[in-house]
């Protein structure tokens, strides 16, 4: 199919608005993927989108509304009644409903979930409410087939069905016992073989993959990458199917978690997209900024402490944004392997071990950036033998600190509990500069002696 | 199940193999899914882990190649010999398969393919070495269930079937004519609810979603994800279907990409993990280092020509470490989001928007952290006026260029067709380093007039 949204439909669906043609903007629209409607509601005027979402029906755009960019959604829902929200709220799957009634304020979720039509799927919707939006209980959805170990194969069929009108996808039949607790799995394939009269207990597989509501999203996408599973069951405490977590949900939350952790290396302190207000962006970038401003701060003290050296060693100042730089990045480096080995459990071995290897490590690389710069500023810069020993030693004794720093900070914090993505980007780089100056400028009082 | 590989269960694997007791290994085994069995081998001593591969049915561990690291699973397809690597790899779909032999060095790939004894499997493997491993033709797997348009839905059942004994999930039915070119899908339900004497050209639907085998894994993921999909298939130049891209292939191509996303903006330039040895983390940290290094010595120079002001205001030089380091994290920020909306495709409006939106957010943001800085230079350095003013407008002028160095690098790297998340980490606080020096200087220099 391969199909674009080109400037020419957005035009013509422009007119067609502009003149009230609704008869052909729904044959127009009628076969385009809700994918794509929201493509098209992203470039519409506020007001012209608003005219599409009503006139079209609230299947199609209910999908389409779960496609949006959370700000655009925001500005759609905000001029619909809470009847037409509730409208398509109907026509979603529990989990992307309870995202959407997530996004509102406090009041008008509840004049909103008055409105729906069907107790149980309102009920549902309420109930997801409740978790964490990271944990399995707030990926999921409700919507999945089960089965009754009691049931007969026959019975089971029927009931099968009518279950499955309400899921877009089966991917798997969960067997359940009387109190509705998860009993294992069972494959179409053995179902329509078995002879008509057996039971779902003689038939089923009781080993099935499961998580639990509080399981963390991190864990939930581990485990379903781990054994490639497109779908997971998930219990409640007392062991009872409540739900089920889809493939399509986890690859979004990886991409989400993943921009996340891009975005905080980066020193951004909230998800924002290029196309967020002046107002959200400064608001997401302003905190590490003063962070880094008061890590600046002190730096000047520090570099303040040693101003005895300008007579004698002005060229020591010269230097000193090179070693900041060579800390800060030797500190990211680091940090960022740790990181993502804390991220895939694969950090391994002893904090011993580790310890060992990164000295191992940055000496290597302190060793042959030391002999460049020193090879440099012999023949460019002229460098004395004192001037010249100061400047080596001072950098790799830098880098071995610095990688240090940005091993251990982030092990460290991630035995506290506190999430180990915060010890990157500006907070390495920061803390590296400042020790990295001290470093420099404590060896080079030693050894020049002023 | 929530099955965890635990110690004792590791000691006791290792005592079974010590003993040679294979009945009770194989027992022991049989029941552990072939991800787990993976983790098991990595615990392992090499020589045990070969023991266990040998020992299992080449089924069970041709799934557990798949999920080694690719560090572990080198050593171990070392001591198979080509025999024994061929017997795992007819057990292994055609993608995962193409993938494992794509490790081995030429020569040994020759030798293993010769020893398939499936003449067609061996055929897809090496078609499908043929493509680029980032691009759907690399992605894909020949495995899938095909139907010819002109079959009839008797026909087409039987066929069906034996085709899904080698598919692992069917996901979806794919139609073709006479001369295999991709014609659209067929839906389970309507295959089985239409008549026997029914054609498959009146019952399938004729629009489905296809790649080339040259699109772009990026592209691949974005499709997949915006539609929805769990597999989708994959077209050669002449429109003839030659396989399909599954979700789980998706899942772990993003990941990938956002772990090296991520290395890439630490400054690590190709994918290790915290497990590699010393000389591969040197090789990957080192290139970005020595870039680094080679920025500073650049800043040495253009710090050494403002010499002059040291008399006077040697202050100044205090202050270079903090205009750096606001230079580098605003840098990083912006490439960070300008990035990210490129990846996204959702960097909207033209570059002069861009630009004025950029200079006036930076612009707002220099002016908070100048006050900050002001505040705190007259109450604890007792800055006077012109000093003052200096650092003020220094700090301003270094933000908005770094915040425009940021964002319009990666722009204009991606029109000109190179990865734009080259220049981000390293290059950019590099580079704005300089260019912060410089900035701070000259503006000194007009100002205090040395």
């Amino acid at each position: 199919m391969q199909f674009q949204v080109s400037d020419e439909l957005i035009e013509r669906i422009e007119f067609l608005i502009e003149n009230q043609k609704d008869e052909e903007l729904l044959d127009l629209l009628e076969e385009i993927h809700h994918a794509d409607i929201a493509e098209i509601i992203t470039e519409l005027e506020l007001e012209q989108a608003t005219y599409l979402v009503k006139l079209l029906d609230s299947q199609k755009t209910a999908e389409a509304l779960m496609e949006l960019d959370i700000g655009v959604r925001e500005r759609i829902l905000e001029t619909l009644s809470s009847k037409e929200i509730a409208e398509e709220l109907e026509e979603m799957d529990t989990d992307d409903a309870a995202d959407i009634i997530s996004e509102l304020s406090l009041e008008r979720q509840q004049t909103v979930i008055a409105e729906i039509q069907d107790e149980q799927h309102a009920g549902d919707i309420v109930e997801l409410l409740r978790y964490d939006e990271n944990s399995a209980g707030g990926l999921m959805a409700k919507e999945l087939v089960k089965v009754n170990e009691n049931w007969s194969v026959t019975g089971c069929m029927t009931e099968m069905r009518a279950q499955a009108e309400n899921v877009t996808r089966v991917h798997s039949i969960y067997v359940v016992d009387n109190k509705d607790k998860l009993k294992g799995r069972l494959s179409l394939k053995d179902l329509l073989t078995a002879s008509s009269k057996a039971n779902i207990s003689d038939i089923y597989i009781p080993t099935v993959d499961y998580v639990n509501v509080h399981t963390e999203g991190e864990e939930v996408a581990r485990v379903m990458q781990k054994y490639d599973l497109e779908a997971i069951p998930v219990v409640d405490e007392m062991g009872r199917l409540v739900g089920r977590v889809t493939i399509d949900d986890i690859v979004d939350f990886i991409r989400e978690e993943a921009e996340r952790d891009y975005q905080m290396a980066a020193g951004i302190s909230e998800g924002v997209e290029a196309d967020a207000s002046i107002w959200k962006l400064t608001r997401a970038r302003l905190p590490w900024l003063i962070l880094a401003l008061f890590g600046g701060f002190v730096s000047v003290t520090v570099l303040g402490t040693f101003d005895a050296a300008m007579q004698e060693h002005a060229a020591l100042f010269f230097f000193v944004p090179l070693i900041a730089a060579m800390a800060g990045n030797v500190g990211v480096q680091s940090s960022a392997i740790v990181l993502q080995g804390l991220a895939n459990q694969s950090l391994r071995g002893s904090l011993l071990q580790r310890l060992i290897k990164e000295v191992l490590l940055s000496l290597l690389n302190g060793v042959v950036l030391a002999t460049l710069l020193l090879v440099g500023g012999i023949l460019l810069l002229g460098f004395d033998f004192l001037f010249g020993l100061t400047i080596g030693i001072s950098l790799i004794s830098v880098i071995i600190i610095a990688s240090l720093i940005g091993t251990f900070v982030p092990i460290i914090l991630d035995k506290f509990g506190i999430d180990p993505a915060m010890a990157t980007g500006p907070f390495i780089t920061t803390s590296n500069d400042i020790f990295g100056i001290i470093i420099f400028f404590s060896i080079a009082k030693s050894i020049l002696e002023f």
